[in-house]
């Protein structure tokens, strides 16, 4: 095995070039027998295996950087820097990160997860470079679709002002997790397919940029193409930020890449180097289902149907099905995804109602914007981002929707713990950030019934309003509990006394079990599903004040700005002399694991919670 | 007088077209006094006086719909819209906003404030528009600072892909609020410079635009370019984003543009007018000193000198003299402003220390991430960017930041109530958007001295840390309380017994008037600076239960999440038995006018917290 001859950092530039090939195979095998055991993100690892090994062939690490855009597609750097082993467990509960992460190795410098920011942190390192007097490589490898999200671009936009080197690495498989959109997407494609790039293009440059005639040359070119351009393309806004283009080179071949970068080095500004790779290269599954080998359960490799089917529906699915019945009956209603149709369950919508869909690639910002403008403009756009990415349209979100006070829906998955993609990843800061919003309103559902219920009276309501629900099966407890959602308004599911618990979301389902168990020991239990997190439900808790001597609230969210909080802050505030136990999310980042031990871990799990109530009663 | 022709919308149509330019003129005239007497944003409105006009003269109002980025230049549209009276109370309580509001006019169709937002409302608009069947014109009209701002180029990305008419006015003086940074602006640089423009691009698209020949015409000259692309400029990555560009257009020939605007509402997709204004245009000590008249306070039209000039030294001052301190003493110090070298006051340091100081352009999203890079490569970042806009980089601040607790400083002015700028510029979330993140630490200073003394604790720390101070004068009270900033440590003031005030930042001063009122009425108070917001000083909340009957916890931030919560939760989950009155902003956006008014309005003036106070005891 040659896999076994990469021990450590830069073992692979003992490896003889006539192996590169059987060495991207063995690691392709690697991956997908491993992934096939753990899950994780496969089609992406597939895509960039020669990318990596010939940016290891040519940078010297750890003294050089590479910076990974999203993270998920650094499998092969985990592998060619000494951590084969990890892939035993991989995304576990202290096992190893299917991402970027500094803890993990000094050749991990920036963690990495969420889209678009990857050329900041490398133009950061760039320029704490200079000042330092040092000299060390920078490469930022993004991918065609994080280049959508609009930070990418200002980093770009400062990128160009550069004069020393810094290689960015456009990773281009013309997909985003689905498929791209939009402009720059299709010049992408533009230059992929042109049918000369092979032969002028790349010769070209090629050619012009040897140390013996580049600069003269290139200055040479300039000067033709500006002034051609002044008479046929005024339309080329960006033509001229002022990055040097390589490329479009086969990101499958070590050798035109190695040489790519060797000439990108020797450049002093900002150099772009266009990679055409293929996701989910050498396994036909991925290579046929892209979005479903994105990110992956454990499967059968012969087949790659999932080893464990699914045979519940998840929280995306009623999602789903909610957003379809409600694209027949209401022609206003819009849907937003920001590049996941899949992920959101946004795609039967899509085929449905194609005119009231939009994908708006990786862009929260603009697609909480777009909604607002299709709001004032008289219709209801549902905007489904998942907990975490949303956090990037926090400004959009006061200044377009809440301030205008305008009826947008946001749809919002993944809320609270995720499990295996770990801290950059877990939905744990929606309800603070989008509670002390005025205006907004925050509702979460305690089982499937529920959230088709709330998406209901969301479309008939009239303002900011946003669902919270989590990733995973969508519960089907508390089936005969389906009272009418009113504004504001809670949920008694049991009205004892003694100790009420007011569980959010999916903490009910954790609170009926640390009601059975308090009964089991003999104690009365009120069971209240908040439904609403804003406005919290006041009559509610002043009823519980009247004849319980706790009031425990439990929520997947931070305890700062959570709905524990709030309701301490109105206990506190009328004087209901009321203890309130708040269960919430500790003040650290979750990192990844199974949900289940990571509730147990952090305390919010029902053994954790009936011992903290114990404690106090 | 022509202006009082203009007495509604569409009134300038009836004006004759050789009385334009002295209608312009009387405008700018109306302007320049007004602003002169209440303060306001003058040369952006002097700037946009013809360009108004000839997109009211081109479109048919209120059907047609602009939306204003930003939002600052709309005083023409204002003015052309029937809100002549409206500047008697321009920016006031209950006065004219500042900014388009919808409330105000059925002229204004989207709220604006903050950057580069206009596209993705106007393309919400537009999408709308087309789905309802309507037939009517949407125009965004951007400026060039704005344009650097991700999420426009995430609109521009979708907009590409629009099938019907679309326009962006792309306002370009060249400014952001300051000069104007990277690639972007140096490519419209080229073009404005272009010696050629004006003969070639523009007639070859003015003829080639006409009804006649434009379609056949067009696809032949896109074909020669693709070709021409093909051999010679393959680094130009967003050319084909697929928007027409018109222009460059004089932005103070009516004529031009109102034949440019018809031309662009004649096309079936996104169309960008590029147009060209001089930002002050028509007042010399404007055109002179254009970050000074972006918005100003009242001032003498002869001088252009400020009516009622600083005396006191401002917040802005303070932590502008001390970075100079600390880029002396420390060479990793580096300091980074998105657009805004003079609001943040690092105007001296960027002087004195060029290498050090970035201006990254209207990009807070990037700023952050590329902070998070200069902390990696070893430097000490510190951020400057105003309350409300900071709110655009939470994600980073989050995913950069704070996961990897790297010692990124926040330097966060015009945190609270900032007055006549309004609800889009309220800087009252910060406490809650930061505090609920793991690692990141918040403080706000009583006085000047102490915002010295935070910055410098804050450098010699090691991790996320921000300070939020508000606008305006310093306070120079409690000169002789200068205890050392200590970890989480509040410091106490006055150390008396039954009740207790924490106050935060600004509201120290508004506290000392409070606890002299309740002294005069025979009260015992104590006073304690809060100083750290996160981590909240426990012990002091511990000491303070012991002896005081009542703690109240001032702090100009909502509600929700904020420090009063904070205190109200430990306090409750530590069983401290005293009664806690949480003063903090009500949940609502606060409109503009005057700060002392303002807090008048929402009851955390000192009257209204004594009353609260003498409700309780």
């Amino acid at each position: 095995m040659l896999l076994d001859k990469i021990q450590k950092t830069n073992d692979i530039k003992n490896i003889d070039p006539k192996d590169y090939d059987a060495l991207a195979e063995e690691i392709r095998q690697f991956f997908i027998e491993k992934i096939s055991v753990t899950g994780g993100h496969l089609g992406s690892n597939l895509g960039t295996v020669e990318l990596t090994m010939a940016l290891h062939l040519s940078l010297d690490l750890p003294k050089d950087k590479i910076i990974w855009d999203v993270g998920h597609q650094s499998y092969t750097h985990k592998l060619l820097t000494g951590r084969k082993e990890g892939f035993e467990y991989l995304r576990q509960f202290h096992g190893m990160s299917g991402f970027p992460k500094r803890k993990e190795s000094p050749c991990d410098v920036f963690d990495t997860g969420h889209s678009s920011t990857s050329i900041s942190a490398g133009l950061g390192l760039a320029k704490a470079r200079d000042l330092a007097g040092e000299d060390s490589t920078v490469v930022s490898v993004i991918g065609d679709g994080s280049l959508t999200g609009g930070m990418a671009f200002e980093a770009l936009n400062n990128a160009s002002k550069l004069k020393t080197n810094f290689i960015i690495v456009l990773n281009d498989n013309n997909m985003s997790i689905s498929e791209n959109v939009g402009g720059l997407p299709n010049y992408l494609n533009e230059i992929r397919t042109g049918k000369s790039y092979q032969n002028l293009k790349v010769k070209i440059y090629n050619s012009l940029l040897t140390k013996q005639y580049g600069e003269k040359a290139i200055s040479h070119i300039r000067k033709a193409k500006s002034s051609l351009k002044q008479l046929i393309i005024p339309s080329m806004m960006f033509e001229d930020m002022g990055i040097t283009y390589l490329g479009p080179v086969n990101g499958h071949d070590i050798a035109a890449m190695t040489k790519a970068f060797d000439e990108a080095k020797r450049l002093n500004n900002a150099v772009l180097v266009h990679v055409i790779t293929e996701k989910g290269r050498g396994y036909a599954p991925a290579e046929k289902h892209p979005a479903r080998f994105h990110g992956t359960e454990p499967f059968e490799i012969d087949t790659g149907i999932p080893s464990n089917p699914r045979t519940v529906a998840n929280y995306t699915d009623i999602f789903s099905t909610v957003m379809c019945k409600f694209g027949a009956r209401n022609d206003k209603i819009c849907a937003i995804t920001a590049a996941m149709p899949d992920g959101t369950g946004l795609k039967r919508f899509r085929n449905m109602y194609p005119d009231r869909f939009f994908d708006v690639g990786i862009a929260e910002e603009h697609a909480v914007t777009f909604a607002a403008g299709l709001a004032v403009g008289g219709f209801i756009p549902i905007v489904a981002i998942y907990s975490s990415f949303l956090q990037r349209a926090y400004d959009q979100i006061i200044h377009d929707v809440c301030i205008q006070n305008l009826h947008v829906i946001f749809a919002i998955d993944r809320a609270g713990l995720v499990g295996s993609d770990g801290e950059t990843h877990q939905g744990i800061f929606d309800i603070s950030y989008l509670s002390g919003i005025p205006n907004m309103h925050v509702l979460a559902p305690k089982n499937k019934w529920e959230l088709s219920d709330m998406l209901k009276f969301a479309v008939d309501f009239d303002g900011p309003i946003a669902i919270r629900y989590p990733r995973g099966n969508a519960y089907i407890g508390l089936k005969d509990f389906r009272a009418p959602i009113e504004y504001g308004k809670s949920e008694w599911i049991y009205s004892e006394s003694d100790i009420a618990l007011f569980a959010v979301g999916s903490m009910v389902k954790t609170a009926e079990k640390v009601r059975n168990t308090l009964k089991e020991a003999g104690k009365n239990v009120s069971l209240v599903n908040a439904r609403f997190i804003k406005p919290i439900d006041e009559e509610a808790v002043m009823k519980a004040a009247e004849n319980h001597k706790l009031i425990v609230t439990m929520e997947e969210n931070v305890r700062r700005g959570g709905y524990g909080q709030a309701v301490e802050d109105f206990v506190n505030s009328k004087g209901l002399g009321v203890k309130v136990l708040n269960i919430s999310i500790p003040d650290m980042f979750v990192e990844h694991g199974n949900c289940e031990l990571l509730k147990k871990e952090i305390g919010i799990d029902a053994d954790s919670i009936v011992e903290k109530i114990g404690k106090l009663i």
